[in-house]
């Protein structure tokens, strides 16, 4: 696979990332813009020389860091100089204490939403984007692109202004204007591909084997290594949050299973260095219904994912061929936790049920996690007198056509006081 | 001035707060559900017995606080045990170091951006609800409501439903559907009101003098002294931040003006609590062209403000009779700074300069506090080369109707290399 990229990786500053290693095999290969294994074509993935001081300074230096994802720059693939270097430095979002949810669920136990909409456009997104600018940064690349139906347009975009890249992203034609206009508003080059996402992604793969793309670094494909680690920092902030301690069980959502997979990467780290007590957690995975082949699998009890058609409002989760689906039927598994699916009706009550109880308008995939912690409450799998944090990845009023059919006034009346008695709301 | 309240005011614990007195006269009232003065009629505002330890001894103490407003909880009125309470916990927002913007627009010195969208519900309005919502508990109120136009709906509702209030919220029936979505989400009761907002002011007046309405906190009326204190701490913030230290010029959008003179007052008591050295400080005052009465009279030399029918993108600014347009031009004469207005068009120039410079996506008061210091820059009313922060008070996911005509992909192609390449954006 050739390293399309100017900068002589001799001299790469990565911070404590050693070598990209295979997955599958377990191949080690030089730091560079690569994603798939030479020998076997399995995932690569970032292979660390971990911080050897003790626990307690390393706390230390994390907890006196900036309030963002880079307090965690000894534990990630980017130069030890990274908090001064322009970025919209996402993440360290707030943990909520979801008192009024738990006690709707049942839960008797702590229940914690990690709220991520509060990055900086608004979704988990903004977390690996960051990360992959400051690879794109040490390889040479100029240009930051992607694949995307909304979320990850928009991060691009967003860092790339604010870091000094040009950006050039691609999304199907047909998005609705909301998804447009963020993804454009940044000032980079968005590109309506006629096709459906399938069509993009594979535009985009022939792209970077074209001169074309020389000097491109699509945050996806030959920056995903890099990109993928983003999702350690949820694993590391929750733990701080919670006291350096790890969460009896944690809900997460299954686009394409990276995010749930390098949330147990996060966990074992922090284990290894000694940064949190080695003591069990199950992990917990949530698809809806309408895209759920992950969910299927583990109820099926197979070790290969069957590929779907999605069909799901949670449009945010909707890869119907998740690239770590084996890898999460693993980790579920070895964790004594469950995937659990819940169709488009529960995805809304979940929606509004969480806006309700805490204030927080998740888009359609915080409806999928908070729906499916329902589901796992009722049938017994999640323990509800245990700690448990369920995340949510997004924004409500990016899915606003979600809730909009069955959100609105109570009453609409003349602007009298007999008119608002008559309409029987003031108790 | 009836006190709709059952609990008994002189078991009251609003912390450091210690009256409510006149701006006009001084008289001074003791702490209640009350927003005028009964001698004079004018707007009443909270008076402190401020700490009297060190300013090293304060620092460290706000220092070791949360990262949210309660960090400033012996500067608010609010008991000293608020961080305990279920509230949104809004504040500490990223305070933006804006290096592309100031190449742009000339500026040699530092220039920040305060980017309050970053909120819980995105906009500045989530720290004034906070502290209306502790008043209104002091106050043993269990109804929250208000009239709005948009963003303080969704505060509102947010804000009730985290901390267990009923919410009753009044909006012009004909609002667009996301700021419906958003304002009933929460599941408060959401009331659309036949008319336009002076209409549902008017409604909400009557309210407040009738049965109907008793027990009910409106955070925009009978809790505004309180509500409007939530401002102070985008002052603390922003000196903290910049190191304890006063920015040298700041430029703040006016709607009722509340929010730049409860900034002024939030400086004027760190300089003379010690925290940071008093030194002088300007403060410039934004509008939208098409409602810009405050700086009409500003550059008319007048004292007095003459209403306006607001006519502008600028929504949440358009407030035609702004309550504090007198105190707005008091401060800025007082300071040496100015008030300045930009049309549409330049607000719109001004969000996308944002977005494609800091990767910030402003809704249009953002585009009008941007647009109008670009404006001062070239008039040479603001130094370029001193420190100055600007205000983002919101989301652009709020107001992109602002941007959407002219924001969309720069092509629109088949998802072959050859469509790419004839479209020419691969450089």
């Amino acid at each position: 696979m050739a390293v399309q990229t100017a900068a002589d990786t001799t001299t790469l500053d990565l911070g404590p990332a050693s070598a990209l290693s295979c997955r599958e095999c377990g191949e080690r290969f030089e730091l560079g813009p690569i994603f798939a294994c030479a020998s076997c074509f399995g995932p690569l993935e970032v292979a660390y020389d971990l911080p050897t001081e003790g626990p307690e300074e390393l706390r230390k230096r994390i907890e006196a860091g900036p309030n963002n994802i880079w307090r965690y720059a000894p534990l990630l693939p980017v130069p030890a100089d990274v908090a001064d270097k322009p970025s919209l430095n996402p993440g360290f979002t707030k943990l909520v204490e979801a008192g009024n949810l738990a006690r709707e669920l049942g839960v008797t136990g702590s229940l914690y939403i990690k709220d991520d909409s509060g990055n900086p456009t608004h979704s988990f997104k903004d977390r690996v984007v960051a990360i992959a600018v400051e690879a794109a940064r040490a390889f040479g690349f100029t240009t930051l692109s992607c694949s995307s139906t909304g979320n990850l347009a928009g991060a691009v975009g967003a860092a790339a202004a604010r870091a000094g890249f040009r950006s050039c992203v691609f999304i199907p034609h047909d998005l609705e204007q909301g998804k447009v206009v963020m993804a454009a508003v940044y000032g980079g080059d968005l590109v309506g591909i006629e096709g459906n996402y399938d069509d993009v992604n594979r535009f985009c793969s022939e792209l970077i084997g074209d001169p074309l793309g020389e000097g491109w670094g699509f945050v996806n494909v030959n920056l995903r290594p890099y990109y993928g680690e983003g999702s350690k920092t949820l694993a590391y902030e929750i733990c701080e949050q919670l006291g350096w301690r790890l969460p009896d069980q944690i809900v997460i959502p299954i686009a394409s299973g990276s995010q749930l997979t390098k949330i147990d990467k996060g966990f074992q780290e922090l284990i290894k260095l000694g940064l949190v007590e080695d003591r069990p957690y199950k992990i917990f995975g949530a698809q809806a219904e309408g895209c759920s082949p992950v969910s299927a699998a583990f109820k099926a009890g197979h070790e290969v994912v069957r590929p779907v058609k999605p069909n799901t409002i949670a449009k945010s989760l909707a890869i119907g061929n998740p690239a770590d689906g084996p890898y999460v039927l693993d980790i579920v598994r070895r964790t004594g936790g469950a995937v659990e699916d819940v169709d488009d009706e529960q995805n809304v009550a979940a929606i509004k049920l969480l806006a309700r109880t805490e204030g927080i308008f998740a888009e359609t995939a915080g409806g999928v996690t908070v729906g499916v912690t329902r589901k796992l409450i009722e049938s017994g799998a999640l323990d509800p007198t245990l700690t448990t944090v369920v995340l949510n990845t997004g924004d409500g009023l990016k899915t606003l056509d979600a809730v909009a059919p069955t959100t609105g006034p109570a009453a609409t009346i003349r602007p009298s006081l007999d008119a608002f008695r008559a309409a029987g709301l003031a108790i």
